[in-house]
């Protein structure tokens, strides 16, 4: 049995647009995907609502409420939804949301990012982790206790939850100083493009960064080149030992933080999950929960709320 | 009085090429400097070779012994001089030169770089730091007995000065990071193209690492973005507070591994080692003495040895 369309979610960050039509048990009926993420439109509002109506096609209906997280939320998006304030109440950010109004009685509900601030240097931001929050949340209530929710990628979160509301995160650049160093930095000279995973490298770089984190990320990174001058690492698993080093090092910082008995669950991409649950069973920490994308039913949680 | 040619002393890294041109008493005679940096010379030795013809012209004499350090002597300079195993006193570095002949009779010495392997994960190599390590301790004895020399840099190294010899040292890559993030990272974005240093966000990039190391680098990084989004720090004085970040990182990382009475030296660039004596400042450190680039006088004590 197929339910009737009852909302349209937009997960709509930096680099892409996905779309998902909702029935009114918080199913997903169909999904689409463009590549016109907030970061590559130009033109303000008018090339928003192109971009949605490009995607979204016939599912826009007058009646059909539609709900967007992400960075169309920033300021150089369609519209500005100001940060809600950690401690945040899901439900809250509900309350948030900031109205755009396109042509055609179009109205499309944009909820805000969330920011933390604490003492002299708490500062931190996101937008859209909090809504992938609210989707697990809603998905596992054992969850929203108690736990923090680690959101592997380019800027990793580590989201604390208490009695359904966000208290803290934090940010780790994780995915991007990969990125940066394989690309741009002397280490990346010596990675050959190799397609297959060496995952005993990613777990030396895991061993090294969890043996010693207090020689910190900086005098570690350059271990990945001396190591295969020294022939004691091959070049072509550089990379997956400098991987290894980084999610090292996030894990090493980041898990202090947190109450041994805590549970931890992750959320994202599949492949990247299964990299970050075996870092955290190698630290003893094992992920109590995996999820894939829980945008759609974050924003249905919002929606409903 | 100016005394007779008795080293051509060369400076020979990636990037460039120096050449001095010192007397029997080890002062420098005349100066020259080249782009003819190891790593943009392809063709082989014949390449070098006339690299080191253009900078050094009428220098080169039959009877004038030619030393030469840094990246020449990698596997793709001009010939390989292989690493040097810590510990190792200065002295074993000259008998570790190996011979790069030219036409005409050229003959040029060049000293190996060294390497550290301790236990599981020692790993760092350096190639031309040591002979700056050895200029310091030349021309200042009383460093000799026991100090940590620090080289700022692209990859800074620390270097663990025992008896004169060098027992180990380790590099950090702060300088690289800042060029990679600050040139292809988000947090590059919002950095303005300010050329005035501002000390204060420095500081306080410096403070926030000195304070809690414990959070780890990569889960400092993003603060840069953050505190501008949250209106706590200006746009334009972002890449000094991320400099503050990374330099505060590498302290936080290395001084622990020192003695607390440990003397500090710096050699550098000028404007690099003031910005670090005044971290170790901040971080109650004091550097103990600070040098330009020692290598002609870490050279020729070698050519003398």
């Amino acid at each position: 049995m197929v339910g009737k369309p009852a909302l349209l979610a937009l997960d709509w960050g930096s680099t892409s647009l996905r779309a998902f039509l909702m029935d009114g048990a918080g199913a997903v009926l169909a999904e689409r995907a463009s590549e016109d993420g907030a970061s590559r439109i130009t033109g303000g509002a008018e090339a928003f609502e192109q971009a949605l109506r490009r995607v979204a096609g016939e599912w826009l209906q007058p009646d059909l409420p539609v709900w967007a997280c992400g960075m169309v939320g920033s300021q150089h998006g369609w519209r500005e939804a100001p940060y809600a304030e950690c401690p945040v109440a899901l439900q809250e950010l509900s309350r948030g949301a900031v109205r755009a109004d396109g042509s055609e009685g179009l109205r499309v509900r944009i909820v805000p990012g969330v920011c933390w601030r604490s003492g002299q240097d708490g500062a931190d931001v996101m937008r859209g982790e909090e809504i992938q929050v609210a989707g697990l949340l809603a998905t596992q209530l054992s969850l929203a206790a108690r736990c923090r929710i680690v959101l592997p990628g380019t800027h990793s979160k580590w989201v604390e939850v208490r009695d359904g509301r966000i208290l803290s995160f934090r940010t780790f650049m994780t995915g991007e100083l990969f990125a940066v160093l394989k690309q741009h930095s002397v280490l990346g000279r010596l990675m050959a493009s190799s397609t297959t995973f060496h995952a005993e490298a990613f777990d030396e770089g895991l061993t090294r960064a969890r043996m010693a984190a207090g020689r910190g990320l900086s005098g570690d990174l350059f271990s990945t080149r001396a190591r295969v001058l020294l022939g004691q690492l091959q070049a072509e698993h550089s990379a997956d030992y400098l991987s290894g080093l980084l999610v090292g090092h996030e894990l090493a910082a980041a898990l202090p933080a947190t109450d041994a008995d805590e549970p931890l669950a992750l959320i994202g991409d599949p492949a990247l999950c299964a990299r970050y649950a075996h870092a955290l069973q190698a630290f003893g920490r094992p992920a109590a929960a995996v999820a894939g994308n829980t945008a759609p039913q974050g924003l249905w949680a919002l929606a409903c709320a």
